[in-house]
């Protein structure tokens, strides 16, 4: 990086916030899905102020821009790929205020999420949107990627609680969108169309989420199932009866054998499915919903279903869940990790595609995902070292994007496209779609910097390339 | 219209088709807000084929483009300000599928909002939003607009369940956005912003609708206060008690003694508030949840509290607020109607300002709304003819959007900015929020021919014009 510009940043924001040591530049380069890039430099700003300096700064310098929060991404939403400057939106983190009466927090973008789970319910109130990063990712990465985790299907995704943002534009400009009104439709809807964007129409600088009353109880029984067919019957009738459970979650065998290897909890190993259900409201409703949720997995073929008697028989069923990561993180060096997303209805046959996948091309591809919004997430377990395999998978890749469109489904239900899924936009959106969002992104960011290479695919480029 | 522009259109569509006589051409002139305007075509066209050959053409020779539902717009969405083609959506209604197993509606954009409503209701289903004109509305206009009603407090508004549209654009292409899952984070969420862009991104020929689970029984009471601020405190104790009604409808003094003037129906004329609330869920749950409102509303002074005990009694209650609007268009020859909407904690204030406003412009100013969301409706009885008072109409509509943004509210809650509120779009969005909502629309619509004169202000324009 040149000295003038460096004098210039330092114009900007006090040079303990400037990160140029090599290791420190290395220590961002990567986030939690695949490649590793070396950034110019790395700034921690305070103020939507400082941000929009820097922005211009590298407006005029031509400087790619990178938000980044935790890098927790999957997707390579915060990676570096044409070296530049990071801004490590981290530090931000001040402001976490709960508007109990218009039920509403404002939050500051560097806040981790958890935390305002914990704030809102002190005050009898629930943020649902509870990525399985939650604990560690800021609520301006969820946004960004527009993240959301087991609960979509009753309460949506983030995007549906991101009512108000303050942004810094590609040009540096600070604007306001939506506000703290549910119903806001003076002009276009920038709010939406930021969340989501994967930081490359702005950099979100402060946040105003809708809340909601935190339900009095919860209940939650597991299921396993002799056959995947059968739990993706079990979750259609379910919802086909008027129930709308809070969260409906499928490991698949590979999976249960995973954890129950990393961690054993008893898990039925021979089974090749298991449902976990979580309904929530009011104590009587839920009452009787957990017994119709029970008799239905039995009636569609549940050979085991385990009803939560207490908090701790609760918390045993969630752990089995919550180790599928780190269980099969252990499996192999390298994971890679999908989120295509089907119409529910389509569940089964797209639990058979992926079984045919992994067949033709010899791969440790185990499955689970949030069932009951047809999000599923296809990991593959490998060692990138090994190219010959690497191949196979970048095969594989393609043909699970493929598989999920063909039955009416996306590439990606919260992970983002980033850099790894650039390359099949244009198989969903067709050509003219895809240009759509490319003259927002040219409207909006002349000059490229903020956040190039995400989204949108390198001419010609038509296939994930990992070796 | 050139003989050699009707021929090409003539091409497209047949001639039973193309609307050219001056009372047709007069009667697709107006909506349900202000003005009247002379297209110089209107056309039916029945498929995204023949809309996008007619777009295409429009392009050719810089024709505008309006479409057009049932034009019950109250802010101008369809009027053809520059002359040109108006295309008539209400024809294209063939499609009402609803997908029970994935819960979505599949729908062309002519179809009444209504009717999905019941189609949803007979398979168990539930399709929330319900603008007071959804027995006439196109869900189409419904789309355009961001419509919503009384239900946006625990529902959401429109754009919460539109997850997927088939769409042509300012050129003509015809592309889908979304699709069939609920989670979706392929690219730009192009789906949100074209719902509430009133017509100027392009024209919508298919949607899909995400449905939820029927509520399976809810309660319903009126309750009359005698100060319009202890029914703001009852709403808000009613949301912090950890209660979600699905309604909560306030009618002021005026719109109480309107509506017995009109139809009686033994409304208590001396009250100065009305709050009608509705729960819906489980009958265990709404049972004890509506005597905790009833107890709440008493609690802050209502000296009127009826629990609806059947049907025929929650229609009793239902009909008062469905005849304000008969009731206040009996009142005068011209209503203009406004949706500036505040925090939910800010309806005290912005009854009080109401109040101000309407002693200061002696005027008949009256004001309903869905008060749990913050939503109001101040609505004008005026005269157009009565140059004088239209004058002062104007100056209490700049001091209502004023109002509204000083209270931390926005212009518009459902309603649409329109031609009629957008002399104030910088007022609420700052020169840099407007510029870049523009360089959406220029980079869309370059030879600005789809619904031009809406949402943004002409050069100069800061205040409303009706006379």
């Amino acid at each position: 990086m040149k000295d003038e510009v460096l004098n210039e940043i330092r114009q900007i924001i006090p040079q303990e916030r400037i990160l140029l040591g090599l290791a420190d530049r290395h220590s961002y380069g990567y986030d939690a899905s695949f490649g590793e890039y070396l950034p110019d430099v790395v700034v921690q700003p305070l103020s939507a102020e400082e941000i929009s300096a820097l922005v211009k700064l590298c407006n005029r310098h031509r400087i790619p821009v990178y938000p980044r929060g935790s890098a927790t991404s999957l997707s390579g939403g915060p990676l570096p790929v044409e070296g530049g400057m990071v801004i490590d939106m981290s530090q931000m983190k001040n402001k976490l205020l709960i508007d109990r009466e218009n039920m509403l927090a404002i939050v500051s973008p560097g806040v981790i999420t958890g935390d305002i789970h914990k704030k809102a319910e002190e005050a009898g109130l629930f943020y649902p949107p509870d990525p399985s990063s939650s604990h560690v990712s800021t609520i301006g990465g969820n946004i960004l990627e527009n993240s959301s985790g087991p609960k979509g299907l009753k309460y949506g995704t983030t995007k549906e609680y991101v009512i108000g943002l303050e942004v810094v534009t590609p040009l540096g400009d600070i604007i306001r969108t939506g506000g703290k009104t549910v119903k806001n439709v003076t002009g276009y809807d920038l709010t939406r169309l930021i969340v989501g964007s994967e930081g490359t129409l702005g950099i979100v600088t402060e946040v105003i989420l809708r809340l909601i009353p935190k339900p009095p109880a919860r209940k939650t029984l597991l299921a396993a199932f002799d056959r995947v067919e059968d739990s993706g019957h079990a979750i259609t009738k379910i919802l086909s009866s008027g129930i709308l459970p809070a969260a409906m979650e499928l490991m698949d065998n590979a999976c249960i054998r995973a954890v129950e290897e990393y961690s054993p909890c008893g898990l039925p190993v021979d089974k090749e499915a298991i449902v976990i259900i979580e309904v929530d409201g009011h104590p009587a409703a839920i009452a009787e919903e957990i017994v119709q949720c029970e008799q239905i997995c039995r009636d569609q073929g549940a050979s085991l279903v385990q009803v939560a008697q207490n908090e701790t028989e609760r918390e045993a069923i969630w752990k089995a869940r919550k180790m599928v990561s780190p269980a099969i993180t252990k499996m192999g060096p390298t994971k890679i990790s999908e989120d295509a997303t089907v119409p529910r209805s389509q569940i089964p046959a797209m639990m058979r595609k992926l079984r045919e996948i992994r067949e033709k091309y010899r791969l440790n591809l185990v499955v689970f995902g949030h069932a009951g919004d047809g999000n599923l997430h296809p990991n593959i377990i490998t060692d990138k070292r090994n190219k010959e395999e690497m191949k196979r998978v970048e095969d594989a890749i393609g043909e699970i994007f493929e598989a999920a469109l063909s039955l009416g489904g996306t590439l990606s239900g919260e992970h983002g496209i980033g850099t790894l899924k650039a390359p099949y936009m244009e198989l969903e959106l067709g050509p003219a779609g895809l240009a759509m969002m490319r003259k927002i992104k040219e409207s909006w960011d002349p000059n490229n910097i903020m956040n190039p290479g995400k989204i949108f695919p390198r001419p010609g480029q038509t296939r994930v390339e990992l070796i």
